[in-house]
């Protein structure tokens, strides 16, 4: 056992679970009764239902800033109660519970993973497994005893044959002078994130541009979302580090109907 | 006193106030303000405003995962301000804090109750106690000073005449060969829970039978949800211990239109 | 630093975010990257997005009830990036961290403030500052210091002219036979907050009146809300100190199309 915890050891929970039903409760109970000392935070319950692209990029988001040794607990899980396995990834600061079944894949990519360990041991499970809820059985007792200082290896073997899910990147153009990208995210607020990464735009001039987006074009690059009037469109690099989309004090996903995956182009001059 | 908690207790709830107003804050800060150091979960909120049978379904489904000396702080609670009484119930290994309106009926069933307690003793709820929200001025109050090691008797008398509702069984037709049930539980996913549970199902084969709900029928009995082709119908063995309807990748209550109480027949053979 | 926390310290949040992204958990982990003991309490997530007088009354709801020394994070932010100073507003109980944009105005009114600090001092904020997510870069980082005990003179220079927004009142007709007043919120159950407080109904006589709004009629006043038949109307002394509109097992707001802003006439005799 290590004794990685001086201070009670947090498990963040994300999951599509919505708040409303029994299912929260009791992965929470399952932590806290192993575990009576582990400091459970939500991170979200409102992934959309299987949707793992989604859970992959909000945790990408979330994870970094807690504290070292933080274990994340990521449940989107369509396949439960098949022979997809339950892993745990490790990086030098966190722990990542989840099924093997791309909701990692941002983090295979942003975090030097030390190792995927396939979740066999069933002694740290519920004692009773169902075929529907492996939160509450499987990942919710792995997390509590991981934040208890159970050892990776403990759990199971190593893999390598994870599974990584296509995550859609931003180009660009030969002639350095356009950007193909999409829309990877719409906040509460109806800001569109797309996947423009601060790295792509700083190579370039953002002096002069226009981004098309279906019908519209936003040629205003600002640093607050109040440098335009109420309801104007503008362009802003946003606090995940991505090229965002807004309509000051309104929601540019209702105003023009632009969802999640629409493409992208910036062009530059 | 006494001394229970070498961990920080846990006061989990369960209610119907949604998490977009003031309740929920106002019942933790009442909880802390008594007992800083509780530990309080939050099951569920989102309880349907005033469904009793919900909210005890919802507490039967969590409660058991949570470490022994748990304060369950149960409010959905329609009579606030009227002579309904709060109550404690007793179990060997939790305390329930509730309305005596039936909110406790599952627990009645499932748990060995030891005592129920009428809490009258004011010395234990807020100084002021309005006539809308006892939540804040009662249930949290008491359950801050349960989780203290304030003992049962030290809040009130013991009664015996509290409120149980009647829950809907399934049942076995005399020939053994159909169980008449009723969906008493949706989920966020659009699964349907029925009232058939697996103990019901094991004393009967099931390799060979049908389902009948509104005007669908299903037949195939599976241990994963992707046991079927996406958007094909399934039977599952859920992981509350009740028989559970689902579309595949789907929600089997927004493809079909039924809806909680909604009859179900299962036919062997 | 003061050592105020015997036990761990509390940190509420108050935010527009609701709980569906990935910001309340980035600034839950920024809270806890710098203090991992601090108990981060959820009051609400879900005030509609800009709406400054909203989360102040909301705030005001709650913020009472919490133990001396909680530190109050409340983050609606419209004018993210722009000049708007960070503040700190400490009163002799507790602290509350926000942007100086009216959002404390309802604190500003019923809590004795001792100081409000602009919050100019970069060592307690990230490292990296974005222009739109200041909740998880300003506001949850300087939250978790004061939390550790780090004292607002630390944090930048005292203020005076921080903002204060118009909050609606009622007020009594000169020869004291009338309220004016209007809706200031509406709760799930779709009751009708006003803004008549207690103190203005007890100076009057309230045995005979009726209440205007819209254009339905009350006259019943309640000492619970099961006092009139479901379905029916009536005025109650709320759990806020205010008076409020109901009707019974049901929603008056969705049944009346009454909201936020309605005026409000009582007349007595």
């Amino acid at each position: 056992m290590l004794d990685l915890f001086k201070t009670a050891p947090i498990i963040t929970l994300i999951t599509d679970f919505g708040t409303d039903g029994p299912f929260v409760g009791s992965m929470k109970g399952a932590i806290l009764r192993i575990n009576p000392r582990a400091h459970i935070i939500d991170i979200t319950h409102g992934i959309n239902a299987f949707d793992l692209l989604d859970a992959a990029f909000l945790v990408s988001c979330s994870y970094s800033y807690f504290p070292k040794n933080t274990v994340h607990c990521i449940v989107v899980d369509p396949g439960v109660g098949t022979q997809r396995r339950p892993v745990l990834a490790v990086s030098k600061d966190y722990f990542f519970v989840a099924p093997d079944n791309g909701v990692l894949s941002y983090i295979y990519e942003k975090e030097a993973i030390e190792e995927v360990v396939h979740l066999t041991q069933e002694r740290f499970f519920n004692k009773q497994i169902s075929n529907t809820f492996h939160a509450r059985d499987i990942f919710a007792p792995v997390s509590a005893w991981l934040a208890k200082g159970v050892e990776p290896k403990a759990l199971g073997p190593r893999i390598e044959d994870f599974i990584r899910l296509y995550i859609p990147k931003a180009y660009l153009s030969e002639d350095r002078k356009r950007i193909y990208a999409q829309v990877i995210y719409v906040d509460l607020f109806g800001n569109l994130l797309t996947n423009i990464t601060n790295g792509l735009i700083e190579k370039n001039s953002i002096e002069d541009f226009r981004i098309m987006v279906k019908d519209i074009c936003i040629d205003r690059f600002c640093s607050a979302y109040e440098d335009v009037e109420e309801g104007d469109f503008g362009a802003i690099l946003g606090s995940q580090g991505y090229l965002e989309l807004f309509a000051s004090k309104g929601s540019l996903a209702r105003t023009t109907g632009i969802k999640k995956g629409t493409k992208v182009e910036l062009v530059f001059g």
